[in-house]
């Protein structure tokens, strides 16, 4: 039986992206030979980067706008290195908003000056920092969309003159936004576009070529948008299935309509956990984030039972994560509303139960 | 129809590693939830890690011996970078032998001192260089096992008391070889491993922690070793069907049977090279590649003949490398001998209508 996938991430992909990619692994195309066995400057695989890299900047509303998408190796945690590598001449402002920031900041601390202009640390992480100022002489400000951990989104960005660079791993395609506030983003694969191995990475020409430091060639941008992407062998398998997840995202209609199905299930899932008494949410109201919920038992006597209860009706993924506990519900751009309604439907029967 | 598959890599693989990759596309083991949407903290996943990692110790005869394996991201281009960033203090010397070997110097020498000891670039890269010294006082020395483009291999690696440290992207698994001579190996998966996505890092402990400058978390192998191989998501489908391919060359009987396979194979494609007089061999006799055959047709005329009845025949991906020209047949460890034969054929019917 196919369960009920709530896992954080590496996450939940489209059954018709799995089985197309299931497919390719024995034979791409009829071409009698797999995916993953043919040469990434083949025609066929070209065609698949090109066609990745094309979906992603129209997806955004990004495509003449003076934008490149890369798919690269390495994780969001490459790219905190990455990002400083490129862009961080003198100093670079970073908001604190959660574990993976905190990682950002630490990575880009080796290059230079870099200042938190932000921090909820103080709270566990449970709001988005608000009301700071950014000066605009810092060479760009960074932040993250979404904080996976925490169950936090930001809902708006800051107005400045500097680069916006923006860790949108976790929420990248699942909303409306405009995405030309951004300089750069990047986001892992690994949530709502394919599995791990791959990191996409959108930006704007115009930011780079302005520290004057020499960069390795795998960490230098402008290296990776020359060769179109493919300046190594590429993760052929990672790129190949985000691909096919893009292509199901555009047959949906776009971000647009995913957006509404995302709000549809947010909505559920929060109604849920502030109208039924056992269960606590986690995150700040405002900053509450539509990828994951995160949400405690009131009370732990409670916590075997439903447990069981969950496991029973086949809901997988749904652990918190250590430094905040109690639950997460990761509701990724796959997830049907009917998971969601499972695990709703688990939560208000242990409330008539208890 | 299933072709004759010579790519230089990403390259061939065992039918029934794609038959069960394929599989677990769609579900692992029975689990209701495929490999790449699971997390990669599940114990489905952490187990499959810790077999990949130790059937490299046990394949390589390192177990129990101070050394560490490693599955991370971003190509053998990424260790160029890495290798100096963990190791090179001062200076060091490094063995230029081909392309491969010249982006790794090119990418170290950012950070110090870089000597080439030896060159074959005189000559196109034909010959593998030797007579060299390598200095006591050296960090590291480097060298490219077997250079893919020319298809030449080292047969044997210099004694040295510095650690040796050897990019065997191109033939590692494939001979049998006293690995505790080096320091430090390194190979992309996607020659005799698995896909492309993730590479291989075999390190012994011993020799890391001696530089002075601050390293950045990804490219820290100590920091790699510490998270078990998991300090950020990794590649989990190409780690996967790597840890598949090594379970198939264990159950071969190991490095050893499979080296037998690939001599019969290289020797095979070697007197059809040598005796047919249509065709000559570019590298030197005595460096031959047991993974890589490189051959030029004498009559230039021949070729479109030639290339329509390779098509007829089934066989792709032996078109040479721009820099060489002619013909490159990459014998992989899951090529079966019938593919050689197929090719020889070919070679052989040439000759019979010229």
């Amino acid at each position: 039986m196919k369960k009920h996938n709530f896992s954080a991430g590496p996450s939940i992909l489209p059954p018709e992206v799995l089985l197309k990619a299931s497919q390719a692994v024995v034979d791409l195309d009829n071409s009698g030979l797999s995916l993953i066995e043919i040469s990434h400057r083949s025609k066929a695989f070209v065609d698949i980067m090109e066609n990745a890299r094309s979906l992603v900047l129209e997806l955004l509303g990004l495509e003449g706008k003076g934008y490149k998408a890369l798919f690269l190796q390495g994780g969001a945690s490459t790219q905190f290195l990455m990002v400083a590598l490129n862009l961080l001449e003198k100093r670079a402002g970073y908001l604190n908003s959660g574990a993976w920031a905190a990682k950002a900041i630490k990575e880009a601390k080796i290059y230079d000056d870099v200042y938190e202009v932000g921090s909820s640390k103080d709270a566990n992480y449970n709001y988005i920092p608000k009301g700071y100022e950014i000066p605009d002489d810092y060479d760009y400000f960074h932040c993250t969309s979404n904080n996976t951990i925490y169950g936090t989104q930001m809902k708006s960005f800051p107005k400045t003159n500097i680069p916006l660079v923006c860790d949108m791993s976790s929420d990248i395609f699942s909303r409306t936004l405009d995405f030309t506030q951004f300089g750069l983003i990047y986001a892992g694969a690994q949530k709502n576009m394919g599995p791990s191995g791959t990191t996409l990475v959108v930006v704007r020409e115009d930011i780079l070529g302005k520290v004057s430091r020499k960069i390795p060639s795998m960490m230098d941008y402008k290296i990776h948008i020359d060769k179109g992407s493919m300046f190594n062998t590429p993760p052929v398998f990672p790129i190949y299935t985000t691909m096919l997840t893009l292509e199901w995202l555009k047959g949906l209609g776009g971000i647009q309509a995913i957006e509404k199905e995302n709000e549809k299930k947010a909505r559920l899932m929060y109604s849920e956990v502030d109208l039924n008494p056992l269960f606590k949410g986690f995150a700040s109201k405002e900053d509450r984030s539509n990828m994951n919920a995160t949400f405690t038992l009131e009370n732990e006597n409670l916590k075997d039972t439903f447990e069981t209860m969950l496991k029973e009706a086949g809901i997988s993924g749904v652990n918190g994560h250590r430094s905040v506990g109690g639950y997460r519900a990761s509701m990724y751009n796959a997830m049907p509303i009917d998971s969601v309604k499972a695990l709703v439907e688990v939560m208000s029967e242990l409330e008539s139960k208890a």
